[in-house]
């Protein structure tokens, strides 16, 4: 079995992080699916996904401050756009995450989110959710 | 329902990416798989895949430019054939993707294309396509 | 056919990696899934997976040698813990693996191997394995 939606995020700064788990723990439980695996995808090229720790709100500010000094804004880049760093930054952190789903919810371990990592907002961004399963 | 098949590349360049979502959406469109998931899969420790930018090829060379910078050749290195590098740079970036599939085709955001992401070329390389679905 | 189980791992040093084909090869053989795809997962924050060399052990060294120089624990980190640079090494290699299965067995490249990335151990850990398939 297959089940598509898509989740609506608007971001408020050029990086920040947002913890979109409950929204797709929702779409899990009226899926139908119990078992099987969550896909989350960015329809973006400058924002990316992750799962991190879901305690302490410095985690964040930590990961969004040192990538923005790993890969700074340079003039050396020749992308037209001026936001070549937010490209790198997406493809490292990557542009999807994939989940395992079990008893109808994800499977996550304690300390774990789904984070929608935006590097060069604010935006109208989607992601979507794609389950596969039994 | 699922289908498996490879595409090869050859690539020319020490660094370089090679757009190959026209390769993937023929596959897909000869599988009778209507919506799932696309997985992408490189076969070696030195070449990656990525999900971005499509429009301006001055991306890519950003991207390759920073990645050499934050991970060049380095003395250091104990590993005998000389490219830690190009795994390095494998790791980060990531050594599969995961696309939906809805419709018969790859739902990608109107500036994703999929990359094949050599770092020890020039070579003849390997992908594996597959999809899983209904 | 979905099929999930857990792999439990004992980590001896804050970084190393730890090949888990082996295992994973063992659960896949006793699944009754033939052809699909294997999805692993860190049930971590601080630990992740990766694909890389299995021949020389040097990649390893390198590859975490590389990481501490690039995401080195810093002062300027606000995160009580302590532990920033292993959160953002996890993010950046990634908190999954997904590789292809056919005829019963991980479709890997020669120098493949499939590996648990410890950041901030020695510790327990755990990973899922999901396997997706017919």
């Amino acid at each position: 079995m297959v089940k598509q939606s898509q989740i609506s995020i608007n971001t408020e700064r050029r990086s920040q992080w947002v913890d979109i788990t409950h929204d797709i723990r929702r779409i899990i439980s009226q899926s139908g699916i119990k078992n099987g695996i969550c896909n989350v995808a960015s329809l973006h090229t400058t924002a990316g996904l992750t799962v991190n720790e879901n305690a302490d709100p410095d985690v964040g500010l930590d990961f969004f401050d040192k990538l923005s000094r790993l890969v700074p804004r340079e003039p050396a880049f020749r992308h037209m756009e001026g936001n070549s760093d937010s490209h790198i930054k997406a493809a490292l952190v990557g542009l999807s995450v994939q989940v395992p789903v079990t008893d109808c919810d994800l499977l996550l371990g304690t300390w774990q989110s789904i984070y929608f990592c935006e590097f060069d907002g604010p935006r109208e961004r989607s992601v979507t959710v794609t389950l596969i399963g039994e």
